[in-house]
């Protein structure tokens, strides 16, 4: 390709909400182009990384058996009704009406549609095991587009789904899939990580798996053992309890202490010249509108996803002043767990405190001395509560746990029976008896990929495509094209490498050295060849992108340098 | 692939709205299954014919210099009411809302983006020309979606958009994409004619043709010369003027002649004792909402896109009985031109009558006598009428017009400055001057195409794919797979072509020799290899699914048979 011809400029200054590294990069770069808010093209640059991005997805998708499909983006909303997502879905669900003013959704994910075509196409176990999947075009209106194509109102998935006989079956399509996506990340060059998550909304029972590329921007965190192999997102991690407290045999009774002007848990804990550890911290949740209190440690946060699933409740948020009031007789900060009227969760690192200081139910005071068991039930004791840095591996002896800021660039989920119940895909086994099919699903965001990749792989002067999806894997640059004896070699170079079948881009315009150097690093194509001062020679200026070093080379040299490093 | 796992299977009925061939096929024998109307999943093996497709498009664009990029199916209402057409789409646009209630439109076509986004990229004549193009997903909310793929309402395009500093480089620009397509066709064994067209609601000034495929259940009707290369849609042919009629001195006066319960000019002519082709007929539209009268032979048809292009309105449509009380005086049906005081479009072949029989204007009553020309004016004369089989030829001396079915599969179109002038795409020329860039676009139904393919390759059977979009190129058959020597072969075979890098599916379900036969032809992959009661002798049936003709041969012969013909 002739740089001259190509369809997109560099830029001098990006809009100033692009605060993120690829956002802003890619923009600058001419990889990608805003159209409304998370709505973007693909340049001819931007468009050549998905491409290759696609390919290799689509190469590890048919490598492990699964069979390329396209379903549509149309999906009727009857699907999600019966699956009943169409309620819990909320403003993400693009929604429209056709002209007959019948609903349809935009599809951001396919269960419904590909459960709904199974159930018509295969009926016996002799047909199953099967896994399809697509690269295809999704909708999510987010509330807060935000990181260029990280997360996009319009974005290009790949989305898998296996249908088994067997939970045995679908533990083995699950490993499939996994193994295929630890390929994937590998030959995209992703430094990542493959965790534990919660399950979240999309239903099902059984495990799943996220694959998070690690970048400070990334909007997970992951705790990992720096011991043994155990990962998992923030919403799932768990640490070891620590070790009771040994057991006081004389705690004085329930002290109430007036505390006015005090708010804050350092307050408090200042206050009563304690630390915040041995605060008990209580908060009043609505869980799917009904009243609930969660008590950890002063030092502890709440972790609302094990809140929902101990009380299985869809939706889970902090009550309001009212409900408070009503519950604890007392405005918010001053909740505590005694005499408590509702159902109290207690984390296991309250339940074994000797004694704490908690609220008192009452404006301006609170309670000292209070004994958990003694003074209020731990009958409903549990993991409620965000694991922190440093604490102790739950899975080994001797790790401790780090956080990790992630991108979930993929997802491998066992689904079960969810949507084949909901919809109706059966199978007769081998008896002939009408089972449900097992299934799961597995998805990679092949754009969000692109920016978690440029997150990883930049510099302060541009982009460094790892060489498998770069959009051309050698630029050829000569210093001036009014200059014969260097633009003849830049092409002679140029033909030569398109005759041995290199991707490669040209920089055939009439600009100065400077902007083309800044440009290309910018641009970030893995091998620069520079035609200048030494063309006279036959020589060329070889550098790789990531370290810049420069050798002088002859033209011959060059080729097979750049043909050996490909 | 082996059969057995394929997702998919052969239908033995098919919905009976499945009227036409391509849709009849392609779901019976699995390659697509409907969602909603106009609506289709493609299963693996449409999946892989709309890839092979879509690889030769994207070849031919890319050798012709055009650049991939990818654009997104939302898109702000903003730019459709920039441009003027929010309101002239019309209820086929998908209109949305996202969650801020900002409104959005799902791309049935992306003039408006395009142009936006060269707008932004490109200010200097030294970056023109430009192509630019994709392969997306388009929405179309068709009011009686049909045929399958054909006429659907989520579809894949290419659209290709050319951006040039003169008219002489747009010129060029449509050349290079009418030649591209011209490939396109030939590659994906299309039977095809490249037809002038009317440049139609799209807009613009300049060339246009379409790619017809031909088929009987084309929705376009094609006249094209049996002597010189001249073909045109209906919508725009041309045939040569009949000589005028000698002149004829003496006409009598016009007569008024009563004309009770004659409705039609058929039974008018036998009425009057003489034939449709001496009647005059006369119809009154509403242009725009204002009145007209078009006047053509009564053998012939008016022609609605020309008599549009004539007077330059938007919507023309049949006048409903008070307008036409009101300019005629009378019901429907006895209109005529004498008289009349709104403006009058006479078709040539009319002008050029002797006298013909026209209604009175008054109920039940007709004029005869009636001279064009004496009686009421011919300022206003064209060709207002649809081109009929056997008219003659307007380009050429010796040929006659013959009409063909066609189906629009591709379209280039030089679409001027109509969009750079209401978007403000500019760039500035050599002389500093700021100019409209002078655009051209490009589609190409890829899903349609496959439609039109299937309709074109079939018989009573099944498909037969042209090779280089098979799903697979050879289809290896074992007659029983129970029989170890049959198998043992057929694995043989299928593993060495799968070695050569052949696409090849194996039947290894268990069925019946009878079912297997019949999905194979249905499926309809070009070259078959039947593994059965030869096997013992190493022996195998060759045969291609064009001629069906069987020959037995060797592994190593069937092999180099397969490798030549590939």
């Amino acid at each position: 390709m002739r740089q001259s011809t190509l369809c997109s400029s560099t830029l001098r200054e990006v809009p100033s909400d692009a605060e993120a590294a690829n956002h802003r990069l890619l923009l600058k770069a001419g990889f990608i182009r805003q159209l409304a808010s998370g709505v973007y093209t693909y340049m001819p640059l931007g468009r050549r990384v998905l491409r290759k991005l696609e390919q290799i997805v689509r190469e590890e998708m048919d490598r492990a058996g699964a069979q390329e499909m396209l379903m549509p983006a149309l999906q009727p909303a009857e699907l999600w009704k019966q699956s009943g997502r169409y309620s819990v879905y909320g403003p993400e669900l693009i929604r429209l009406k056709d002209r007959h003013d019948r609903e349809f959704a935009l599809g951001p994910t396919h269960e419904e549609v590909v459960t709904t075509l199974i159930k018509n196409e295969i009926s016996s176990y002799r047909r199953l095991p099967v896994i399809v999947y697509q690269i295809q075009t999704k909708f999510r209106d987010e509330p807060r587009p935000r990181f260029g194509l990280l997360r996009g109102r319009e974005f290009l998935m790949k989305d898998a789904y296996s249908f088994d006989a067997s939970w045995e079956g679908l533990d083995s399509s699950y490993r499939t899939m996994y193994d295929a996506y630890v390929r994937i990340m590998e030959r995209c060059g992703l430094q990542y990580r493959a965790v534990e998550a919660d399950a979240g909304a999309i239903g099902g029972e059984g495990g799943t798996h996220e694959f998070m590329a690690l970048a400070e921007i990334g909007e997970d965190t992951i705790a990992a053992c720096d011991c043994c192999g155990y990962a998992a997102n923030m919403e799932k991690a768990q640490s070891r309890a620590e070790r009771p407290a040994p057991a006081v045999t004389a705690v004085p009774p329930v002290e109430k202490v007036h505390t006015p002007h005090v708010r804050t848990i350092e307050q408090l804990a200042q206050y009563f010249g304690t630390e915040s550890r041995n605060m008990i911290k209580t908060l009043i949740y609505a869980a799917d509108g009904k009243p609930l209190a969660v008590v950890v440690r002063g030092d502890h946060e709440v972790n609302e996803t094990k809140v929902k699933n101990e009380v299985g409740a869809l939706e889970l948020e902090l009550a309001d002043a009212q409900m408070t009031a009503a519950v604890t007789g007392a405005p918010v900060g001053f909740a505590g767990p005694v005499g408590l009227q509702i159902p109290v969760l207690v984390d296991t690192a309250v339940a074994t405190m000797t004694s704490g200081i908690a609220g008192a139910n009452e404006a301006d005071f609170h309670l000292q001395h209070v004994v958990p068991g003694r003074d209020f039930s731990v009958e409903r004791t549990g993991d409620f509560r965000n694991v922190k840095e440093g604490e102790r591996c739950a899975q080994c002896e001797d790790g401790t746990l780090q956080l990790f800021k992630g991108i979930e660039v993929g997802h491998v989920f066992k689904l079960g029976t969810k949507y084949s119940e909901a919809l109706g895909a059966r199978f007769a086994d081998a008896a002939g008896q009408e089972q449900p099919v097992i299934m799961g699903c597995y998805g990679i965001g092949v754009s969000r990929m692109l920016s978690a990749i440029v997150e990883q792989h930049h510099d302060e002067r541009g982009i460094l495509w790892p060489p498998a999806i770069a959009p051309y894997r050698v630029h050829v640059i000569p210093v001036s094209v009014k200059d014969e004896v260097q633009m003849r070699l830049a092409e002679e170079l140029y033909a030569q490498l398109r005759e041995r079948g290199v991707d490669v881009l040209l920089d055939d315009r009439e600009e100065r050295a400077g902007v083309k150097f800044n440009d290309a690093e910018l641009i970030g194509i893995p091998i620069r060849v520079v035609v200048g001062k030494h063309a006279g020679d036959g020589s060329v200026e070889y550098a790789e992108r990531k370290d810049n070093e420069k050798r002088v080379l002859s033209v011959e040299e060059a080729l097979s340098r750049i043909m050996e490093t490909i």
